[in-house]
Protein backbone atom coordinates (compact mmCIF):
# COMPACT_ATOMS: atom_id res chain seq x y z
CA UNK A 1 0.00 0.00 0.00
CA UNK A 2 1.55 3.58 -0.81
CA UNK A 3 3.05 5.12 2.16
CA UNK A 4 2.99 9.20 2.22
CA UNK A 5 4.53 11.26 4.30
CA UNK A 6 3.59 14.71 5.04
CA UNK A 7 5.96 17.36 7.13
CA UNK A 8 4.25 19.62 9.38
CA UNK A 9 4.49 23.45 10.80
CA UNK A 10 1.84 24.45 13.68
CA UNK A 11 1.92 26.76 16.39
CA UNK A 12 1.01 24.69 19.18
CA UNK A 13 -0.98 27.46 21.29
CA UNK A 14 -4.12 27.21 20.42
CA UNK A 15 -3.85 23.22 20.52
CA UNK A 16 -3.80 20.40 23.52
CA UNK A 17 -0.56 18.62 21.49
CA UNK A 18 0.15 16.91 18.86
CA UNK A 19 -1.91 13.58 19.93
CA UNK A 20 -5.30 12.59 19.44
CA UNK A 21 -7.17 12.89 23.25
CA UNK A 22 -10.75 12.80 23.77
CA UNK A 23 -12.67 16.14 25.21
CA UNK A 24 -9.56 18.18 23.46
CA UNK A 25 -8.63 20.12 20.07
CA UNK A 26 -5.06 18.54 18.78
CA UNK A 27 -2.96 18.87 16.02
CA UNK A 28 -3.37 15.36 14.78
CA UNK A 29 -7.00 15.01 14.87
CA UNK A 30 -7.19 18.47 12.88
CA UNK A 31 -5.30 17.67 10.52
CA UNK A 32 -7.23 14.05 9.89
CA UNK A 33 -10.16 15.54 9.60
CA UNK A 34 -8.89 17.98 7.00
CA UNK A 35 -7.65 15.08 5.28
CA UNK A 36 -10.23 12.90 5.12
CA UNK A 37 -12.67 15.94 3.85
CA UNK A 38 -9.57 15.97 1.10
CA UNK A 39 -9.36 12.22 0.53
CA UNK A 40 -12.94 11.49 0.79
CA UNK A 41 -12.32 8.64 3.54
CA UNK A 42 -10.72 8.41 7.10
CA UNK A 43 -6.63 9.12 7.57
CA UNK A 44 -5.08 7.22 10.01
CA UNK A 45 -2.30 9.83 10.84
CA UNK A 46 1.21 8.39 12.76
CA UNK A 47 3.27 11.26 14.20
CA UNK A 48 7.37 11.19 14.61
CA UNK A 49 6.68 12.58 18.22
CA UNK A 50 4.08 13.58 20.07
CA UNK A 51 4.17 17.25 21.44
CA UNK A 52 2.77 18.81 23.60
CA UNK A 53 0.48 20.90 24.48
CA UNK A 54 1.56 24.63 23.54
CA UNK A 55 4.73 23.46 21.91
CA UNK A 56 5.22 24.23 18.31
CA UNK A 57 6.72 21.97 15.23
CA UNK A 58 8.81 23.68 11.72
CA UNK A 59 9.41 20.34 10.71
CA UNK A 60 6.78 17.41 12.40
CA UNK A 61 6.93 14.66 10.32
CA UNK A 62 3.68 11.98 10.07
CA UNK A 63 2.57 9.39 7.67
CA UNK A 64 -0.71 7.35 6.46
CA UNK A 65 -0.80 4.29 4.60
CA UNK A 66 -3.46 4.58 1.45
CA UNK A 67 -5.21 2.08 -0.75
CA UNK A 68 -4.48 3.87 -4.19
CA UNK A 69 -1.65 6.09 -5.60
CA UNK A 70 -2.59 9.86 -5.05
CA UNK A 71 -1.95 11.99 -7.99
CA UNK A 72 -0.41 15.67 -8.18
CA UNK A 73 0.62 15.83 -4.79
CA UNK A 74 1.53 19.74 -5.66
CA UNK A 75 -2.26 20.66 -6.25
CA UNK A 76 -3.10 18.23 -3.15
CA UNK A 77 -0.32 20.04 -0.71
CA UNK A 78 -2.35 23.62 -1.60
CA UNK A 79 -5.59 21.70 -0.87
CA UNK A 80 -5.27 20.81 2.45
CA UNK A 81 -3.54 24.37 3.44
CA UNK A 82 -6.86 25.61 2.24
CA UNK A 83 -8.62 23.18 4.44
CA UNK A 84 -6.25 23.67 7.66
CA UNK A 85 -7.04 26.82 10.40
CA UNK A 86 -3.57 28.96 9.86
CA UNK A 87 -1.71 27.71 12.54
CA UNK A 88 -1.49 24.38 10.81
CA UNK A 89 0.42 24.52 7.77
CA UNK A 90 1.66 20.81 5.61
CA UNK A 91 4.94 21.88 3.91
CA UNK A 92 5.72 18.76 1.97
CA UNK A 93 3.59 16.14 1.30
CA UNK A 94 5.69 13.49 -0.28
CA UNK A 95 5.37 9.00 -1.55
CA UNK A 96 7.49 7.45 0.73
CA UNK A 97 9.40 4.15 0.17
CA UNK A 98 7.42 1.03 1.61
CA UNK A 99 7.33 0.38 5.49
CA UNK A 100 8.52 3.99 6.32
CA UNK A 101 7.15 4.93 9.47
CA UNK A 102 7.60 8.25 10.61
CA UNK A 103 8.18 7.22 14.37
CA UNK A 104 10.09 3.96 13.77
CA UNK A 105 12.05 5.11 11.16
CA UNK A 106 13.45 8.73 12.74
CA UNK A 107 16.97 8.10 13.73
CA UNK A 108 17.44 11.71 15.59
CA UNK A 109 15.36 14.90 16.20
CA UNK A 110 16.40 18.40 16.57
CA UNK A 111 14.52 20.85 18.87
CA UNK A 112 14.98 24.20 19.78
CA UNK A 113 14.19 26.11 23.20
CA UNK A 114 13.96 30.16 23.19
CA UNK A 115 14.76 32.27 26.59
CA UNK A 116 13.65 35.98 25.48
CA UNK A 117 16.59 37.78 28.63
CA UNK A 118 15.97 40.86 27.74
CA UNK A 119 13.88 42.91 30.31
CA UNK A 120 11.04 43.56 27.85
CA UNK A 121 10.02 40.72 25.73
CA UNK A 122 8.97 41.68 22.42
CA UNK A 123 5.00 41.21 21.23
CA UNK A 124 6.33 38.75 18.02
CA UNK A 125 8.54 36.82 20.69
CA UNK A 126 5.88 36.17 22.84
CA UNK A 127 4.26 33.29 21.57
CA UNK A 128 7.37 31.12 21.46
CA UNK A 129 10.21 32.57 23.86
CA UNK A 130 10.35 31.60 27.73
CA UNK A 131 11.03 35.57 29.26
CA UNK A 132 13.04 35.22 31.52
CA UNK A 133 13.82 37.63 33.88
CA UNK A 134 16.62 36.46 36.39
CA UNK A 135 19.96 37.08 35.51
CA UNK A 136 21.49 34.55 33.86
CA UNK A 137 25.66 33.40 33.14
CA UNK A 138 26.06 32.60 29.60
CA UNK A 139 29.18 30.87 29.94
CA UNK A 140 28.11 28.88 33.31
CA UNK A 141 25.32 27.72 30.92
CA UNK A 142 27.51 26.48 28.25
CA UNK A 143 29.39 24.21 30.52
CA UNK A 144 26.18 23.03 31.82
CA UNK A 145 25.35 22.30 28.18
CA UNK A 146 28.32 20.06 27.54
CA UNK A 147 27.68 18.04 30.28
CA UNK A 148 24.10 16.65 29.09
CA UNK A 149 26.14 15.96 25.33
CA UNK A 150 26.65 12.10 24.88
CA UNK A 151 24.85 8.90 25.99
CA UNK A 152 23.35 8.74 29.19
CA UNK A 153 20.24 7.04 30.99
CA UNK A 154 18.00 10.48 31.44
CA UNK A 155 15.34 9.41 33.58
CA UNK A 156 15.59 12.19 36.09
CA UNK A 157 14.66 14.65 32.99
CA UNK A 158 11.61 12.09 31.80
CA UNK A 159 8.43 12.71 33.21
CA UNK A 160 6.21 9.68 34.15
CA UNK A 161 3.92 8.74 30.76
CA UNK A 162 7.37 7.90 28.62
CA UNK A 163 6.41 5.66 25.60
CA UNK A 164 9.83 4.68 26.25
CA UNK A 165 11.11 1.30 28.20
CA UNK A 166 15.21 2.53 27.50
CA UNK A 167 16.08 5.68 29.33
CA UNK A 168 19.09 5.74 27.41
CA UNK A 169 19.76 8.46 25.23
CA UNK A 170 22.15 10.19 23.06
CA UNK A 171 22.34 13.94 22.89
CA UNK A 172 25.21 14.79 19.58
CA UNK A 173 24.87 18.37 20.04
CA UNK A 174 23.34 20.90 22.64
CA UNK A 175 24.40 24.45 21.72
CA UNK A 176 23.81 27.54 23.68
CA UNK A 177 23.42 30.22 21.02
CA UNK A 178 23.20 33.64 21.26
CA UNK A 179 20.54 35.83 19.97
CA UNK A 180 19.31 39.67 19.86
CA UNK A 181 17.09 39.08 22.47
CA UNK A 182 18.31 36.61 24.74
CA UNK A 183 19.71 32.53 23.52
CA UNK A 184 18.67 29.57 21.92
CA UNK A 185 19.54 26.37 23.27
CA UNK A 186 19.69 23.68 20.40
CA UNK A 187 19.27 20.20 20.87
CA UNK A 188 20.06 17.28 18.95
CA UNK A 189 19.90 13.56 19.37
CA UNK A 190 19.02 9.94 18.57
CA UNK A 191 15.55 10.81 20.19
CA UNK A 192 14.00 12.14 23.22
CA UNK A 193 11.97 10.95 26.64
CA UNK A 194 8.55 12.77 27.75
CA UNK A 195 9.26 16.02 28.43
CA UNK A 196 12.95 16.06 28.16
CA UNK A 197 13.75 18.55 26.29
CA UNK A 198 12.24 21.31 28.78
CA UNK A 199 13.77 19.74 31.96
CA UNK A 200 17.09 19.47 30.68
CA UNK A 201 15.82 23.10 29.97
CA UNK A 202 14.52 24.27 33.41
CA UNK A 203 18.47 22.17 34.63
CA UNK A 204 20.66 24.68 32.50
CA UNK A 205 18.16 27.91 33.89
CA UNK A 206 18.84 26.45 37.71
CA UNK A 207 22.68 25.98 37.01
CA UNK A 208 22.93 29.67 35.21
CA UNK A 209 20.98 31.38 37.28
CA UNK A 210 23.16 30.25 40.34
CA UNK A 211 19.90 27.98 41.72
CA UNK A 212 22.32 24.63 41.02
CA UNK A 213 25.88 24.23 41.54
CA UNK A 214 27.04 22.71 38.07
CA UNK A 215 28.38 19.73 40.09
CA UNK A 216 24.36 18.25 40.55
CA UNK A 217 24.27 17.21 36.87
CA UNK A 218 26.02 14.08 37.51
CA UNK A 219 24.40 13.83 41.15
CA UNK A 220 21.01 13.36 39.30
CA UNK A 221 22.19 11.60 36.64
CA UNK A 222 22.82 9.12 39.25
CA UNK A 223 19.81 9.40 41.08
CA UNK A 224 17.85 8.13 37.99
CA UNK A 225 14.95 9.55 39.85
CA UNK A 226 13.11 13.04 38.25
CA UNK A 227 12.75 14.29 41.73
CA UNK A 228 16.20 14.75 42.07
CA UNK A 229 16.04 17.57 38.83
CA UNK A 230 14.22 20.67 38.98
CA UNK A 231 11.13 21.77 37.28
CA UNK A 232 11.01 21.92 33.58
CA UNK A 233 10.59 24.80 31.62
CA UNK A 234 7.14 25.99 29.75
CA UNK A 235 5.76 24.69 26.72
CA UNK A 236 5.61 27.65 24.56
CA UNK A 237 9.55 27.94 24.50
CA UNK A 238 10.22 24.67 22.59
CA UNK A 239 9.90 23.96 18.65
CA UNK A 240 10.44 20.53 17.23
CA UNK A 241 12.49 21.48 13.79
CA UNK A 242 13.08 18.32 12.44
CA UNK A 243 13.15 14.83 11.98
CA UNK A 244 15.91 12.85 10.39
CA UNK A 245 15.64 9.85 8.79
CA UNK A 246 18.63 7.29 7.41
CA UNK A 247 18.69 8.01 3.41
CA UNK A 248 17.73 4.25 3.22
CA UNK A 249 14.16 5.32 4.62
CA UNK A 250 13.61 8.10 2.43
CA UNK B 1 9.05 71.24 31.58
CA UNK B 2 10.82 67.54 31.54
CA UNK B 3 10.56 65.78 28.19
CA UNK B 4 10.15 61.84 28.29
CA UNK B 5 10.71 59.93 25.54
CA UNK B 6 9.30 56.17 24.88
CA UNK B 7 10.48 53.31 22.83
CA UNK B 8 7.64 51.05 21.57
CA UNK B 9 7.37 48.20 20.04
CA UNK B 10 4.07 46.38 18.58
CA UNK B 11 1.89 43.67 16.79
CA UNK B 12 -0.17 46.20 14.53
CA UNK B 13 -2.70 43.08 14.16
CA UNK B 14 -5.60 44.36 16.68
CA UNK B 15 -5.18 47.90 16.28
CA UNK B 16 -6.39 50.81 13.70
CA UNK B 17 -2.96 52.36 13.33
CA UNK B 18 -1.00 54.43 15.69
CA UNK B 19 -3.06 57.84 15.73
CA UNK B 20 -5.80 58.52 18.28
CA UNK B 21 -9.32 58.55 16.31
CA UNK B 22 -12.77 57.67 17.14
CA UNK B 23 -14.61 55.11 16.83
CA UNK B 24 -11.72 52.84 16.52
CA UNK B 25 -8.58 51.24 19.23
CA UNK B 26 -5.20 52.58 18.29
CA UNK B 27 -1.84 52.33 19.97
CA UNK B 28 -1.21 55.45 20.78
CA UNK B 29 -5.01 55.83 22.79
CA UNK B 30 -4.04 52.48 24.36
CA UNK B 31 -0.64 53.35 25.17
CA UNK B 32 -1.88 56.97 26.35
CA UNK B 33 -4.88 55.47 28.66
CA UNK B 34 -2.18 52.93 30.62
CA UNK B 35 -0.15 56.03 31.22
CA UNK B 36 -2.57 57.80 32.81
CA UNK B 37 -3.29 55.09 35.13
CA UNK B 38 0.28 54.86 35.85
CA UNK B 39 0.94 58.65 36.34
CA UNK B 40 -2.87 59.83 37.93
CA UNK B 41 -3.18 62.51 35.21
CA UNK B 42 -3.91 62.54 31.46
CA UNK B 43 -0.79 62.02 29.14
CA UNK B 44 -0.80 63.98 25.60
CA UNK B 45 1.55 61.34 23.24
CA UNK B 46 3.56 62.66 19.68
CA UNK B 47 4.52 60.03 18.00
CA UNK B 48 7.18 59.93 15.15
CA UNK B 49 4.82 58.38 12.64
CA UNK B 50 1.97 57.28 12.41
CA UNK B 51 1.87 53.69 11.09
CA UNK B 52 -1.42 52.24 9.64
CA UNK B 53 -3.91 50.11 10.56
CA UNK B 54 -2.42 46.56 10.42
CA UNK B 55 1.59 47.81 10.25
CA UNK B 56 3.72 46.80 12.87
CA UNK B 57 6.55 48.52 14.91
CA UNK B 58 10.11 47.52 16.93
CA UNK B 59 11.07 51.23 17.30
CA UNK B 60 8.19 53.34 17.40
CA UNK B 61 9.16 56.59 19.44
CA UNK B 62 6.65 58.96 21.25
CA UNK B 63 7.64 62.16 23.60
CA UNK B 64 5.53 63.59 26.44
CA UNK B 65 6.02 66.49 28.65
CA UNK B 66 5.52 66.46 32.42
CA UNK B 67 5.42 68.82 35.03
CA UNK B 68 7.16 67.32 37.14
CA UNK B 69 11.05 64.66 37.09
CA UNK B 70 9.33 61.39 37.60
CA UNK B 71 11.88 58.91 39.73
CA UNK B 72 12.75 55.71 39.18
CA UNK B 73 12.23 55.28 35.35
CA UNK B 74 13.44 51.18 35.51
CA UNK B 75 10.60 50.57 37.72
CA UNK B 76 7.57 53.05 36.06
CA UNK B 77 9.20 51.13 32.95
CA UNK B 78 8.02 47.83 34.22
CA UNK B 79 4.96 48.63 35.63
CA UNK B 80 3.89 50.66 32.53
CA UNK B 81 3.95 47.24 30.43
CA UNK B 82 2.25 45.32 33.47
CA UNK B 83 -0.80 47.52 32.65
CA UNK B 84 -0.26 47.25 28.64
CA UNK B 85 -2.24 44.55 26.54
CA UNK B 86 1.33 41.83 25.39
CA UNK B 87 0.62 42.94 22.43
CA UNK B 88 2.51 46.69 22.72
CA UNK B 89 5.68 47.02 24.34
CA UNK B 90 7.12 50.15 26.24
CA UNK B 91 11.00 48.98 25.66
CA UNK B 92 12.73 52.26 26.80
CA UNK B 93 11.94 55.05 28.35
CA UNK B 94 14.28 57.87 28.98
CA UNK B 95 14.29 61.80 30.07
CA UNK B 96 14.61 63.39 26.92
CA UNK B 97 16.76 67.36 25.77
CA UNK B 98 14.26 70.18 26.44
CA UNK B 99 12.23 70.90 23.18
CA UNK B 100 12.62 67.01 21.80
CA UNK B 101 9.78 66.25 19.63
CA UNK B 102 9.71 62.58 18.50
CA UNK B 103 8.27 64.00 15.15
CA UNK B 104 9.79 66.76 14.21
CA UNK B 105 13.53 66.38 15.81
CA UNK B 106 13.69 63.15 13.68
CA UNK B 107 16.16 63.02 10.69
CA UNK B 108 15.45 59.59 9.85
CA UNK B 109 13.40 56.39 9.96
CA UNK B 110 14.09 52.53 8.93
CA UNK B 111 11.29 50.62 8.11
CA UNK B 112 11.30 46.80 6.62
CA UNK B 113 8.59 44.94 4.48
CA UNK B 114 8.35 41.11 4.73
CA UNK B 115 7.60 38.86 1.73
CA UNK B 116 7.32 35.18 2.09
CA UNK B 117 7.82 32.95 -1.36
CA UNK B 118 7.53 29.76 0.17
CA UNK B 119 4.55 27.94 -1.54
CA UNK B 120 3.68 27.13 1.86
CA UNK B 121 3.93 30.14 4.85
CA UNK B 122 4.90 29.37 7.95
CA UNK B 123 2.60 29.79 10.62
CA UNK B 124 4.90 31.95 12.57
CA UNK B 125 5.17 34.49 9.84
CA UNK B 126 1.40 35.00 8.70
CA UNK B 127 0.94 38.17 10.71
CA UNK B 128 4.12 39.72 9.58
CA UNK B 129 5.03 39.08 6.05
CA UNK B 130 2.81 39.28 2.65
CA UNK B 131 2.68 35.88 0.92
CA UNK B 132 3.42 36.01 -2.56
CA UNK B 133 2.66 33.10 -4.52
CA UNK B 134 3.83 34.36 -8.12
CA UNK B 135 7.55 33.86 -9.40
CA UNK B 136 10.01 36.87 -8.56
CA UNK B 137 12.66 37.86 -10.05
CA UNK B 138 15.13 39.03 -7.01
CA UNK B 139 18.19 39.85 -9.73
CA UNK B 140 15.54 42.30 -11.38
CA UNK B 141 13.54 43.50 -7.62
CA UNK B 142 17.03 44.83 -6.92
CA UNK B 143 17.41 46.73 -9.92
CA UNK B 144 14.08 48.48 -9.27
CA UNK B 145 14.98 49.18 -6.02
CA UNK B 146 18.01 50.85 -6.30
CA UNK B 147 16.44 53.49 -8.82
CA UNK B 148 14.49 54.18 -5.79
CA UNK B 149 17.53 55.35 -3.71
CA UNK B 150 18.51 59.15 -3.46
CA UNK B 151 16.11 62.25 -3.52
CA UNK B 152 12.94 62.50 -5.38
CA UNK B 153 9.72 63.42 -5.84
CA UNK B 154 7.27 61.19 -4.06
CA UNK B 155 4.15 62.35 -5.19
CA UNK B 156 3.45 59.43 -7.40
CA UNK B 157 4.07 57.10 -4.16
CA UNK B 158 1.58 58.80 -1.66
CA UNK B 159 -1.36 58.37 -1.23
CA UNK B 160 -4.10 61.42 -0.44
CA UNK B 161 -3.98 62.26 3.35
CA UNK B 162 -0.26 63.12 3.32
CA UNK B 163 0.44 65.38 6.32
CA UNK B 164 3.11 66.88 4.78
CA UNK B 165 3.17 69.78 1.38
CA UNK B 166 6.69 68.82 0.85
CA UNK B 167 6.85 65.48 -1.25
CA UNK B 168 10.21 65.59 -1.84
CA UNK B 169 12.45 62.86 0.20
CA UNK B 170 15.25 61.01 0.05
CA UNK B 171 16.20 57.07 0.38
CA UNK B 172 19.21 56.46 1.62
CA UNK B 173 19.17 52.75 1.50
CA UNK B 174 16.47 50.33 0.09
CA UNK B 175 18.34 47.02 0.08
CA UNK B 176 16.63 43.70 -0.84
CA UNK B 177 17.28 41.01 1.52
CA UNK B 178 16.98 37.19 1.07
CA UNK B 179 15.69 35.87 4.14
CA UNK B 180 14.67 31.58 4.49
CA UNK B 181 11.48 32.14 3.19
CA UNK B 182 11.33 34.85 1.06
CA UNK B 183 13.00 38.86 1.29
CA UNK B 184 12.95 41.74 3.10
CA UNK B 185 13.12 45.15 1.95
CA UNK B 186 14.96 47.57 4.30
CA UNK B 187 13.76 51.05 3.52
CA UNK B 188 16.40 53.93 5.56
CA UNK B 189 15.22 57.00 4.45
CA UNK B 190 15.11 61.22 6.09
CA UNK B 191 11.42 60.38 5.73
CA UNK B 192 8.56 58.58 4.43
CA UNK B 193 4.82 59.72 2.86
CA UNK B 194 1.66 58.36 3.60
CA UNK B 195 1.61 55.03 2.01
CA UNK B 196 5.13 55.58 0.40
CA UNK B 197 6.68 52.46 1.90
CA UNK B 198 3.92 50.50 0.88
CA UNK B 199 3.11 51.97 -2.60
CA UNK B 200 6.89 51.88 -3.38
CA UNK B 201 7.02 47.81 -2.65
CA UNK B 202 4.12 47.24 -4.45
CA UNK B 203 5.63 48.84 -7.54
CA UNK B 204 9.16 46.59 -6.71
CA UNK B 205 6.74 43.67 -6.95
CA UNK B 206 5.25 44.24 -10.01
CA UNK B 207 8.46 44.86 -11.62
CA UNK B 208 9.65 41.83 -10.64
CA UNK B 209 6.60 39.95 -11.11
CA UNK B 210 6.72 41.36 -14.75
CA UNK B 211 3.52 43.29 -14.28
CA UNK B 212 5.59 46.09 -15.50
CA UNK B 213 8.89 47.25 -17.22
CA UNK B 214 11.89 48.68 -15.46
CA UNK B 215 11.40 51.73 -17.55
CA UNK B 216 8.30 52.77 -16.03
CA UNK B 217 9.96 53.49 -12.57
CA UNK B 218 10.98 57.08 -14.09
CA UNK B 219 7.86 57.65 -15.66
CA UNK B 220 5.97 57.39 -12.93
CA UNK B 221 8.13 59.32 -10.99
CA UNK B 222 7.70 61.77 -13.76
CA UNK B 223 3.98 61.71 -13.79
CA UNK B 224 3.37 62.99 -9.62
CA UNK B 225 -0.05 61.27 -9.44
CA UNK B 226 -0.60 58.28 -7.52
CA UNK B 227 -2.64 56.77 -10.46
CA UNK B 228 0.52 55.87 -12.60
CA UNK B 229 1.67 53.43 -9.95
CA UNK B 230 0.25 50.05 -9.18
CA UNK B 231 -1.70 48.58 -6.02
CA UNK B 232 0.59 49.17 -2.33
CA UNK B 233 1.31 45.97 -0.70
CA UNK B 234 -0.69 45.08 2.44
CA UNK B 235 -0.64 46.67 5.64
CA UNK B 236 0.64 42.92 7.62
CA UNK B 237 4.07 42.73 6.02
CA UNK B 238 5.70 46.37 7.08
CA UNK B 239 7.19 46.89 10.32
CA UNK B 240 8.64 50.21 11.61
CA UNK B 241 12.06 49.72 12.63
CA UNK B 242 13.78 52.95 13.95
CA UNK B 243 13.18 56.71 14.24
CA UNK B 244 16.83 58.25 14.21
CA UNK B 245 17.45 61.52 15.66
CA UNK B 246 20.53 64.02 15.51
CA UNK B 247 23.04 63.45 18.57
CA UNK B 248 21.97 66.79 19.90
CA UNK B 249 18.40 66.42 19.95
CA UNK B 250 18.68 62.86 22.36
Amino acid sequence: MPTYKLTIAYDGARYSGWQIQPNAVTVQETLAQAMAVLLRAPVTLIGAGRTDAGVHALGQVAHFRWPELIDDLPRHLLSINGLLPWDIRVLAWDLAPDGFHAQISACGKEYHYCLTLDDVQLPFERGSSWHMRRPLDRALMREAAARFVGTHDFTSYANVGSSSVNPVRCIMRLDVVDTPSGIRLEFEGNGFLYKMVRNITGMLVAVATGKRPLGDIDRIFAAKDRRAAPMGAPAHGLTMLRVDYPDSAV
